[in-house]
This record gives structure tokens, C-alpha cells and sequence, in this order.
């Protein structure tokens, strides 16, 4: 049983940099045709130079295979017009984190209040550049996206030709918000479909599913779930696929970052498939992203086969989602 | 400035087996006077001569030191009337685990079904063995315990004769049972009374953090700390102090359990003092547990002084709480 989809894309990546680049990049290369990569290095992409040798560092390391890489860029409130009107040739969006909020966050806004970044958001509206969010306050864990939810809404009312991507959600508050906000879209990760928080700290606590957001509760999950089966035209798949080397994940002090790049196709399809919805997967992967974005990624056919794949252990120094487990269907 | 207590006790400490036996007891031994002895070795402790055997064991690792381990039977719901009568010879407890609800819980019951519990429970209440309880159902990790007191209402109004201690609680919701039914007691660790599961999994994940039942919320926290503070007569501390190998918490699944007993007695009285309520805190420690317990420990003092001490990062194999970090107050 084979199943082919057309220029699968992931509109989420970290792909870090250095040999951890070069570990990672050709991972999603394999799998996908292009990909909207992260901006928070250390120090974070905030220049127009930083942006342009990030993304040559990137096209290195994917040597020959066909991937276009999507630059954005950290967003600062402080970015000018003419800025931005240079940055919008190389960028199809910003990302926003609130400062502190996950790994290489600590540049990010100190406040998410609106007026403050008026003057961006109004520049990046004109631009049509996206608006890509952390949507993550610093309160408890469990709370934190549900509480910034409110913020979603003051966004997508205050800027109303401004596309906001609320980005890995987690939660069913955020994904009530779709309908409800006509310029509000969502990237969800793999993960977030697979596990609750019952699988990071229920039995033995997993370093490797600890992620930001955590994962929450089942019907949080399940909303998640329905809206990706069904692949509403507002969701699209962002793995959030976000490498550590096992020294980081396995210590005292764990990193967040799950890392799926290299399972993800294998693993989406087996739950499209399991839930009988494997004709909706090309618009959760690709199509629907294409619209949102308005982007035509590079023509790549991938084609998956039902033939068990073993997970390897690790790829280089990071451990992968399922490590050492199988999956039902392989890349072709 | 110096405090001194009086034959301080842990109400629920893992003494463990063999090497990490030799490793922690002593360090129990050099703060308290007396603790209840979990059964949760591999195999549990089911029978007279395991108790005896443990009981040396625990002797022996101890040497010269003044120190009484009492010594709790693993429950299961078919020991004789005749087995518990003579196994009250050596017991004060019993501890019922639902099965595999955490650490070696493996035999414990499959059901907290009343009437299969019943004839054990009423023998224990003639006896005046107490009954102490890991309660939490298998439902999600931040509802377990919630979800299980129900079950102990119902034990509660079916055995009154029976004294329950809920063993380390974590909610709001056990500290309300507290004054809702006579019989119903609790121990509270250390770390429940300091961290919420923001500390754990809410920046970086911290494995030695990590314990069963799982940190919540601030407001649990906080109902914790008022009735501890306070040294409420039906509370105990009971550090549930719980050693692993540091390959065994600093891996891809990190086991549960938080490693306090060295430092329990300095840090309860640097947060006792911080709150102006060192005075309630030889009741918290020692007082109400003589009471509930209907038990005179070994006579000690333990003094405590107002000199910071510097926590080693490891003890023997085991990481404690707060290590590399300074306490205020250390053993004299």
C-alpha cells in the first residue's frame, strides 16, 4: 500500500545551526519541499545579513535535494518601515516570542501590549507578512496558553488584515479561536496530536516529549486531533521539530524540543490512516499551508509505503520521537 | 540563632535495600529520632520474616546511630486475621498502593472495591494497625489524586474505627477531607510544601523534581503550607524522601522521587521561620504524629542553628533536593 503526497511542507522547523545544521537540515529535506524555519539562534535572526548567511549556512547543508528553506525573521517592536519593506524580499513572516518564553527566547517582546507593537504590526499588514506567535504567557504551566488567548483576540480585532499564525497550539481554547477570528490560523505538531501530559510525567518522566508548549489534557488533544483530520482549511502541520543533542534532554536540567523532522510524514500518515482520513492529509501538510501563505513550494512527490519503519536510536547526537520503536509506514 | 526540636520523625521515608540502604539511612538518622519505613522493595514486603529481615537490615545500616524504623506490611487484601495479628507485633501500619500507581507498586490492589477490602480493614481496625494510603486513581496526573477522594470518603465512613493517614497529599481537595471526617489523617512532604509543577516541567524539566503524586498548582501549594504552618493536628510531615541512582533520574525515563531526607529538617525549619512559625514546628515534625500514632519515639534533640549550609551535590549515588544550593539554617 503506497501513498503519495505532493510537496508536504512543515511550517514550523528549527533547524538550528553549525553541526547540528547540517545533522538536522537534510532530515527535513527528506521528508518535506520546503519548510518556514525558525529565527531564535543565539544571538537571533533580527538583521538582514544575519537572515541572508542563515539562509546559505541552510542551503549548504542541504547539499543537491530540493527544499526551499522559508526565512523569518524575530520580531522586535522596535523594526522601521524601511526595514521591513527590505527584510519582506527575503521573509515570509515574523516570528514573535514574549520574552523568556522557550529556548533562545530572551530577546523577545518584554510586553505583549498592543500599542507597543502598533507600529510593526501595521507595517507588516501592509507588507501581507505574517504574523507568527508564541502564544504563551508566564503563567502556570498548565494555564499559559489558555491565558493568552485573550491577547490572540486583541490581535486578530486590532490588526484585521494582518494573518496571524498561532503557532504549535495545544489547546481547545485555541483552536475555538479559528472560527471565531477570520485572520487567525495554527500550526500543530505531530506530538501535540499524539501525547498528553500523562506521557511526559504520568509514568516515568520523558525528557524527549518535554516540549513548549507541554502538553496539556486529553480533550485538548482531541480537539487537536479532529481539526487536523479533517484538515480545516485553517490548520496546517508545523512539526516544531526541535533538536537537542542527548546531553541537553538527558540531565538535570532538561531542554524542551521534541524532535520529529525525520518521522513526522511516517508518523502523520499512520494516524491519518488509522483514522481513515489519509485523503485529508495532502491539505494538512501542503495545501492548506500554500493558501495561507500564498506559496508554491517547490514540486516534490513523497511517496509512503506501509512497510514497518524501524526508528534509529538516534541521528547523530539527538534522539528522535519513537527512538528505537516502529512505525507502520516507511518513506518510499 | 539556634531551634531545637525534639525527637523530630518522618512519617514516610524509602530507606530502600542494600547499597542505597548503607547510603540514606544514616542520613535519616542524623535528623530524626523515628520514621515510618515504606514496604516498596522488590519483592514488597508481604511476609513476617521480610519484615524482621528488612528491620536488622535497616538496623544494621543505622550502627550506633539513634533511631527507630517502623516498619509498615505491604498491603493485600488477602492476609489472614491470624497473619495480621501476629504481624502487628512488628507493624504500626499498612500501606495500600492501587497497583502500579508508582514506584515497585506492582502487587499492590487492583481494586479499591470496599467489600474486597473489608476483611482486612476491619481486622486492622480491631488491631489499631492505621492504614496508610498512596491515593490517586489512574486517571490524568494532574486529577489522580482529586479523583481519589472520593475513595477515601468512603473508607472513611465505612471503617470509622479505622485511622487512614491520605499519604502525601498534594491537592486542596485531601486538606479539606481533614476536617470533614475524624478519621482521616495526612502526611506532607517537604517539596509539596515548596514547588508546584511549574518548578518542575514549567522551565526547564527537572528530573529531581519529579515525584508521585506529581507537584500541582499554586493553590494547592498554598492550602498545604497554611495547614502545615499551622501544625493542623491531623498533619504530619512525612518527607516520602525517595532515592534513585542518578542514572536512574538523569536518563530518557527518569524515575519518581525526591531525595529530601538529608536536608527535610533544614529547609521545613529556614520555611517555618521565614513564616514566623517555627514555634508550631516541633508539632508539625514530631507531636502530632506522636499523637496520631499512639507512639513515644527515642528520645533526641536536634538542634538547628541559623548558619547557612551549602547542600552537596551528591550524596554517595543519590542527588538531593537543592543540591549545590544553600540553606539557611543547618544541623547543629
Amino acid at each position: 500500500m503506497t501513498h503519495t503526497l505532493l510537496s508536504p511542507m512543515d511550517m514550523h522547523v528549527h533547524l538550528r545551526d553549525e553541526a547540528m545544521l547540517k545533522c538536522v537540515a537534510p532530515l527535513s529535506a527528506q521528508s518535506f519541499s520546503a519548510a518556514i524555519v525558525m529565527p531564535n539562534l543565539v544571538p537571533p535572526i533580527t538583521t538582514i545579513e544575519a537572515l541572508k548567511a542563515y539562509h546559505g549556512r541552510i542551503l549548504e547543508a542541504m547539499g543537491e535535494m530540493i527544499f526551499e528553506p522559508l526565512m523569518t525573521l524575530f520580531f522586535k517592536s522596535d523594526y522601521t518601515r524601511a526595514f521591513l519593506e527590505e527584510a519582506s524580499l527575503y521573509i515570509k513572516a515574523l516570528k514573535l516570542y514574549p520574552s523568556g518564553i522557550t529556548t533562545n527566547s530572551e530577546g523577545g517582546v518584554a510586553s505583549m501590549d498592543i500599542e507597543t507593537l502598533r507600529p510593526v504590526l501595521e507595517v507588516m499588514s501592509d507588507l501581507g507578512l505574517i504574523l507568527c506567535v508564541h502564544g504563551e504567557t508566564n503563567g502556570f504551566v498548565m494555564d499559559r496558553e489558555k491565558e493568552f488567548c485573550s491577547i490572540y483576540e486583541s490581535l486578530a480585532s486590532a490588526f484585521p488584515r494582518l494573518k496571524i499564525v498561532m503557532e504549535h497550539i495545544t489547546t481547545k481554547e485555541s483552536v475555538a479561536l479559528l472560527d471565531k477570528y477570520e485572520n487567525l490560523y495554527a500550526t500543530i505538531t505531530l506530538h501535540h496530536l499524539l501525547i498528553t501530559l500523562d506521557d511526559v510525567a504520568g509514568g516515568m518522566l520523558k525528557p524527549h516529549l518535554f516540549c513548549k508548549p507541554i502538553a496539556k489534557r486529553y480533550e485538548d488533544r482531541e480537539a487537536l486531533l479532529q481539526v487536523s483530520l479533517k484538515a480545516h482549511p485553517k490548520v496546517m502541520f508545523g512539526s516544531d521539530s526541535a533538536p537537542h543533542p542527548v546531553h541537553k534532554k538527558e540531565c538535570c536540567g532538561c531542554a524542551a524540543g521534541v524532535f520529529t523532522a525525520p518521522i513526522a510524514l511516517q508518523a502523520l500518515t499512520e494516524l491519518f490512516h488509522k483514522h481513515h482520513m489519509l485523503a485529508n492529509l495532502q491539505a494538512f501538510v501542503s495545501n492548506n499551508a500554500q493558501t495561507i501563505y500564498g506559496y508554491k513550494p517547490p514540486f516534490k512527490e513523497i511517496s509512503l509505503v506501509k512497510i514497518p519503519y524501524d526508528v534509529p536510536h538516534s541521528y547523530g547526537d539527538v534522539i528522535p520521537m519513537f527512538a528505537g520503536e516502529q512505525l507502520a509506514w516507511s518513506l518510499k
